[in-house]
């Protein structure tokens, strides 16, 4: 199975063509945005590399992210396409600390999808939107012939506001930070993959899709102390952090038993050979925070059913800038790296 | 050729699929907007069936639009998916009197597709939002699996501001009013079938792509009895005209001796059994007039480069609200319906 190879080193002669990984969230994804993109759309804001852009129109602070979502199937315990595609870019919103307001959505259809597919779908969609308080406010749709996609693929993309004076950045990370993490990590991946392969467990694995952008106003209330905020999604905590202690120069150390993983989530990363570290979330955020104001922030989360399970789970360095490692269970420091080959594709 | 049906009655029977109708921008689209997405997504923005929404935020009205390019072959006479991509979405801003800003770029690329092309396109996509004046600022990127894909598909996201005071609205057209047309029609949708099929014609068909804005702008700046503007690309420019009728519960009158149609492309049409009435544009607007200002605003529109052959092509109506009909070069009458089945699919 192709679909579970880790790390796996990359041969340089297939890079002239694109490859599963590319689309990973890791280091050929990384890889791909800086020889590829950065070079044709060099302009400051998108050198940030945030998940959301933040420009200025009129006097507000318009955050402005987009998502597409190609996830297979595209149903599964805990969620669809439709809802995903609401909570993927609600969540790059609100990890820039705006509170998001419109969408639009645009679809690419297979011909010959099923209409009560598609509108399950749509509806599911409109439902997410709903229960976020955000609206829809413009779309497209374009068919493709049959064979040309896979049933639907659906971008969103998103506008909010930033409130005045917030700023929040992989940039601002410094060292002494706390690293927090909101909640148990790979539940959304495991989900997918149980779903896509036909893997049963004892007590099934449910998806945490999720908005976050409510955890992320009780946080933001509480504390002036939040410098990053970020959602590990593709390539998980690993990517997620590595993209942060990259943009701000800095080390981060873990402390692995203060990692929340969900039994059934090990035993499945375990029978598989996958590190949890590398799976896809799709309701957790890791807040990079000035150490004063770690446990009162932790608690701030606790206290929403989405933060129930937040805990500090390492410190940002300023040893080693660039790297990621963790105190293992055994006592031992292994470096976290960037996810390397393609562990799951198609996973949001 | 199923490529080139034109108004084939669908059976209602087939409906319970998604078929490539339904991504024409005709009738087809116009059913599955009605039943699928706005009973999901009601809300008084989207309802307007604007190519953009515009929202206010902290005082300013934002321009909102997106769209997603699936256009095969991805390089054709006169532009590729890329320059394509920022030309529709800048396009859809202009028509709502918005000033482009920033875009949004999501790739969803087929595993295998060449690096070289990937480079290609991206190069020629960040060409044209400088050349527009727009800067690319958040983005994103996915691998699907091969023969879940077609090479590369790209949507484009864009944001602009709203003049004070303008409202530009397919609701706002009134029975009396001007239909200015920009140019020639029908260059686009035959220079990519060309391409595809592998026509060749004495003298090539090239596509009209192109960005609108300044033409616009050259408009707003000498008019304020602009109703509405509208950019025939899906669907051409019956589609357009079909919606704005329905919009705004008007009839339309267009004269055929005035809707100018290429040589080249004229006989490419009648060879292929097409009416250049609805083969997509992509650098052509239509624009709904206080009449008092036509000759003005044609002048103006003439001294622009991307405006030099617009010329008024009708009139709107009171009588036939929701239709369009043409006094014919033989000075007979006939419907201009909104296209049924899928003319010319990925066209754009």
């Amino acid at each position: 199975m192709s679909v579970l190879t880790l790390n796996c080193p990359v041969p340089v002669a297939v890079r002239d063509q694109v490859m599963l990984g590319h689309g990973s969230g890791g280091k050929l994804s990384a890889e791909m945005m800086r020889e590829i993109f950065l070079p044709a759309f060099s302009n400051e804001t998108l050198a940030r590399l945030d998940d959301q852009a933040v420009v200025n129109i009129g006097g507000s602070r318009i955050a402005f992210t987009t998502d597409s979502f190609v996830v297979k199937p595209l149903f599964f315990p805990g969620g669809d396409i439709g809802s995903l595609a609401v909570h993927g870019t609600v969540n790059d919103l609100a990890m820039g600390g705006a509170k998001p307001l419109f969408l639009s959505v645009a679809f690419i259809i297979e011909e010959g999808l099923s209409m009560e597919i598609l509108r399950r779908v749509v509806a599911s969609l409109g439902r997410a939107a709903e229960a976020c308080g955000v609206q829809v406010v413009t779309g497209d749709t374009k068919v493709v012939d049959k064979g040309s996609g896979d049933g639907v693929f659906i971008n969103t993309t998103g506008i909010g506001v930033v409130p005045d004076g917030l700023f929040l950045s992989a940039s601002q990370a410094r060292a002494g930070d706390a690293i927090i993490l909101s909640g148990s990590i790979g539940d959304h991946g495991i989900a997918i993959l149980a779903e896509r392969e036909g893997i049963e467990f004892e007590s099934p694995v449910v998806s945490d899709s999720a908005p976050l952008h409510e955890l992320v106003a009780d946080m933001l209330r509480s504390s002036n102390a939040i410098r990053c905020l970020r959602d590990p999604t593709r390539g998980g905590v690993s990517s997620a952090l590595n993209e942060i202690a990259t943009q701000a120069h800095v080390g981060m150390l873990l402390q692995e038993e203060s990692i929340p993983v969900r039994d059934e989530v090990r035993g499945a990363c375990e029978m598989l050979g996958l590190d949890p570290l590398y799976v896809a979330n799709e309701g957790k955020l890791l807040a990079i925070v000035d150490p004063s104001d770690t446990d009162r922030l932790v608690a701030v989360m606790r206290a929403n059913p989405l933060g129930r399970a937040a805990r500090r789970i390492g410190t940002v360095t300023k040893s080693d800038p660039g790297w990621v490692t963790m105190r293992t269970v055994f006592g031992t420091t292994r470096i976290v790296d960037m996810l390397a080959g393609d562990q799951l594709p198609r996973i949001c």
